[in-house]
C-alpha cells in the first residue's frame, strides 16, 4: 500500500510560462450562462500549490479502487517486439470503467458541499457520465446525462449502467434546449451535448454543469494516477524514460503524465518524455492550432487557449469516442506549447490491434481509447525509448466490444480529416500570443 | 498479501460418506465417447488428500488477479435493511470476468502437460468459455467453444471476446454433429452444447474435451476463494455464520463455501450454514431429486449422482445463464444430501434487484448469477444469521445489461417448472440409495 496518497500534486508551480487568461465570448447574444465552481476547483485552478489534501470522504471512496494495479506487461512486449520494458498502469477495475470516477468524486464532494443538489454533463463515449453517476450515488446527488445520441446507440449499455446508477440520461441532441434548436443537430456532436447540459442546469434551481476532463482541477484529481506510478514504479526499481498517456482533453494523459514532470522539476531531474496519444481523427496536438476556441456549442463560455481543430469541425464517428473532442486542455495544450509535452496520432485499427494483443498477452480488455496510447507505447517500445515506458490503459472495454468485433471481421476504417476541412474549421480562431499561425 | 494461498484446499477428507461412484450409461448405444483425463485432475477428484499444491506457472497467472478483494458491503447493508455485516468476495475482477479462471487455468496447464493441443468445450452464459479461452491463449493451446445459440445471440459480445482471445466459437446446436442432428436442437441446450464438445474433440487429433463446473477437481481449484476469504476476514477479525454462493452446477458456491467446512471440521468446531442460491427456473437442490443422471446430451458419459431436475428438463431461457444447468456437482449434491449443505431458490427479478442495489451502493456490477447470492444473502442478513454474512461474487455484469436494462423497464418475470413437468423430466431416474424419492 505504499503507493496510496493523500494528496494531489499539482504541475503548475512548474509552468514556464503561465496558463493564458480565459477570454469573454464575442458571440454570447445576451444570453450568457455562468457556470458557478465551488471556489476550492477555482483554487485548484489558479495556485501554483504543488500539493493538494484530498478530502477524507473522497479518499475514502478512492479506498474502494485504489491504488490501481501497474505491472510489467512482459506478454505486450513479447507481441509488439519491444526492445525496452513497458509497464501498464490500469483505470479500468472501477464500477465506471475508466479513470474519470477519480475527478468525478472530487467534484461531486466539492459541489454537494457547496450547497448542491443536482449535476448535470455531457458525455461522448459515457465513461464521464457513468463515473459522474456513480459518484452522485455515492454522494447522495441527483445526476442528469446528456449523451451524444450516435455514441448512446452505439453502446446503449453504457446509458443502462448509468440509470443503473439512479441518473437520468438523454440523447443528445434533445431538441428540447435552445442550443439543440438553434444548431439543429449539425455541427460537433460532444461540444453540442455539452451545451445542452450547461444550458439545462442554468434552468434549474439547485443544479450545476460539471464536466469531467480539460479543466486544471480534473488533471489535478487525475494525479492520483501518475503519483501511484512513480512510487510503483520505485517499488519494481524500475526507471522509463517515456509516459504515455491517451488523450481526449487530456485528463488521462494529464494524470499519468504530469506528476512526472513535477518530481523531476522539483528534482532538478530530467523528466521522461511526456506522449500523449490522441484519435488521428481529432489530432489537435499534432495537426491543429494553438488559439482561443470554445469548450462547447453554447457559444457562450469562455474562450479557452488550447490546441483545436475547431470547435466547428464536425468530427467522424469513431469507437474511441472518448478522444472524440475538438481541443486539448488548456493546460496540456499550454505545456506542449512549450515543448514539455509531445504527441503522437494513431489511428483506430492500430489502436484496436493494439488493445487486441493486448487481451490476448496481457489477460486484460482495454477501451479503444486506451488502445491509441498502447499503439504509442508499442511504437516508442520498439524505437524511441531507451530504457522503459509506461502506458496508461485508461478503461475497460466490456462495453466496447462491437469496436473489436469489427476489427476481427475486418470491417474498420479511419477517418482523417482533410486538411482543407482542417484549415476551414479554424480559419476564424483568435491565435495565442506566440503560437506558429 | 497475507491472503494469498499456494494450496489448494480438498473438502473430501471431510466428508460423512464416500462419494457415490459413476454408473456407466445403458443408453450409450455402442458410440461411447471417452473424455480422457490427465491424471492429476482424477487424482484430485478422488484422494482424500487435504491440500494440494498449486503449480508454479498455474501460481504465476494467479497472481495477475488474485488475491481478490473482500470487504464489508456497508451499502448494501443499509439499502436492504441487513440486521448482521454483510461481507463480499468479488470475483469478477479478471479478463473472464467471473471465478471461472481460476479452474481454466489449472485445467489448461494440466491438459497442456498431458500433451493436449488443444481444448474444447461447451458454455451457457459464455462465462467458461471466456476463461477457458483466456486460459488457453496463456497457455499456448488452441480452443474451440460451443456456446448454447440463444444466448450467443442474446450476449453476442462474449462471443466476440472469446474470439479476441483466439478462440474458434460455434453456435450450438451446430448441426454438424451428431448429438445436435438426433436431438435436432430440442432439450436441454446447455448439455446439448456440452454434448457437441464431448464428440467434436473425440473426433480431433490431439484435442481434448473439458469442463468447467461441476467436477470434483474444478471445485478445488476453486477452493482458492474461500481460502483467501478465510484468511481476509480474520484480517477484518470479522465472524460469519453463514457462507453463500449461486450455484450453476456448483464450482462458485463449492469455491467459497466448502473450505470453510474443511477448517472448521479440521478445527472441531461448528461451520457456518453454507447456503447455495440456485435460480427458480432450475431449482434441483430444493426442488430435485437426488438420482444418477446425465452430464450432458450425448447419453453417452457416466452417469453421477446428482440432485437435479433431469438433463431432459427443457430450461426456459433466462439472463442468469450460468445457472441454467439441470444437476448440481456430485461433490454439492453428496454434501446436501448429508445435511452439510443448504440451498435456497431466487428468482430472476428478486436477483437482478438485488444486483441492482448491489451497484448503486457498492460500487460494482454483479453478473446477475451473482444477484441470486446477493438476494439469499440478503434474504440472510434480515433474518436468520446472528453474526455475519460472507457472500461471493462470481462475476460482473458488464455483459449482462441487458438484463438490467429489461429490470429497469419492467420487463422481466420468470418461469419456474410446473411440479408436473419436473416429475416427468425425473421419473426414469435411478435414485441413489438412501435418496427420499
Amino acid at each position: 500500500m505504499s503507493a496510496w496518497t493523500t494528496s494531489w500534486r499539482s504541475v503548475l508551480p512548474h509552468l514556464t510560462v503561465p496558463l493564458p487568461e480565459d477570454r469573454s465570448p464575442e458571440t454570447s447574444g445576451g444570453h450568457g450562462i455562468g457556470v458557478n465552481l465551488p471556489m476550492e476547483l477555482v483554487r485548484q485552478s489558479v495556485q501554483p500549490r504543488e500539493y493538494w489534501q484530498i478530502p477524507e470522504e473522497v479518499l475514502d471512496a478512492y479506498r474502494k479502487f485504489r491504488p490501481t494495479p501497474l505491472w510489467r506487461a512482459t506478454g505486450f512486449e513479447e507481441a509488439v517486439g519491444a526492445r525496452v520494458p513497458v509497464y501498464v498502469k490500469y483505470e479500468g477495475g472501477n464500477i465506471s470503467g475508466s479513470h474519470k470516477l477519480n475527478t468525478a468524486l472530487a467534484q461531486a464532494y466539492y459541489y454537494k458541499r457547496a450547497g448542491v443538489r443536482e449535476l448535470v454533463t455531457g458525455t461522448g463515449a459515457g465513461q464521464w457520465g457513468t463515473a459522474l453517476a456513480a459518484a452522485c450515488a455515492l454522494f447522495g446527488l441527483r445526476c442528469t446525462v446528456f449523451m451524444v445520441g450516435s455514441s448512446l446507440e452505439r453502446k446503449p449499455y453504457r446509458g443502462v449502467l448509468m440509470r443503473m446508477l439512479g441518473a437520468e440520461v438523454l440523447a443528445s441532441p434533445t431538441g428540447t434546449t435552445r442550443v439543440s434548436r438553434e444548431t439543429r443537430g449539425q455541427g460537433n456532436s460532444l461540444s453540442l451535448a455539452i451545451g445542452e447540459a450547461v444550458e439545462y442546469a442554468a434552468g434549474r434551481e439547485g443544479a450545476a454543469f460539471c464536466i469531467g476532463s480539460g479543466e486544471t482541477y480534473s488533471i489535478l484529481h487525475q494525479s492520483v494516477i501518475g503519483i501511484e506510478s512513480i512510487a510503483q514504479l520505485a517499488e519494481l526499481d524500475a526507471e522509463v524514460d517515456a509516459v504515455v498517456g491517451c488523450v481526449g482533453a487530456g485528463s488521462n494523459f494529464g494524470g499519468i503524465a504530469l506528476p512526472f514532470h513535477a518530481e523531476a522539476a522539483a528534482g532538478g531531474t530530467r523528466p521522461p518524455r511526456l506522449v500523449a496519444a490522441e484519435s488521428s481523427s481529432t489530432p489537435k496536438l499534432t495537426r491543429g492550432v494553438y488559439a482561443y476556441d470554445q469548450t462547447d456549442a453554447t457559444g457562450t463560455g469562455p474562450l479557452e487557449a488550447m490546441y483545436t481543430i475547431g470547435s466547428s469541425y464536425p468530427i467522424p464517428d469513431s469507437h474511441s469516442a472518448g478522444l472524440r473532442y475538438h481541443g486539448a486542455a488548456k493546460l496540456v495544450s499550454a505545456m506542449r506549447h512549450a515543448g514539455q509535452v509531445d504527441a503522437v496520432a494513431v489511428d483506430q485499427v492500430e489502436a484496436l490491434e493494439a488493445g487486441r494483443r493486448f487481451t490476448v498477452r496481457e489477460a486484460v480488455l482495454p477501451a479503444p481509447e486506451s488502445g491509441h496510447a498502447l499503439a504509442a507505447a508499442a511504437r516508442l517500445a520498439t524505437g524511441g525509448a531507451e530504457r522503459g515506458v509506461l502506458v496508461c490503459v485508461s478503461g475497460h472495454g466490456y462495453l466496447d466490444l462491437g469496436a473489436y468485433r469489427q476489427l476481427l471481421d475486418g470491417e474498420l476504417s479511419d477517418q482523417a480529416p482533410a486538411p482543407e476541412a482542417l484549415l476551414a474549421a479554424v480559419a476564424g480562431l483568435p491565435r495565442v500570443e506566440g503560437a506558429r499561425t
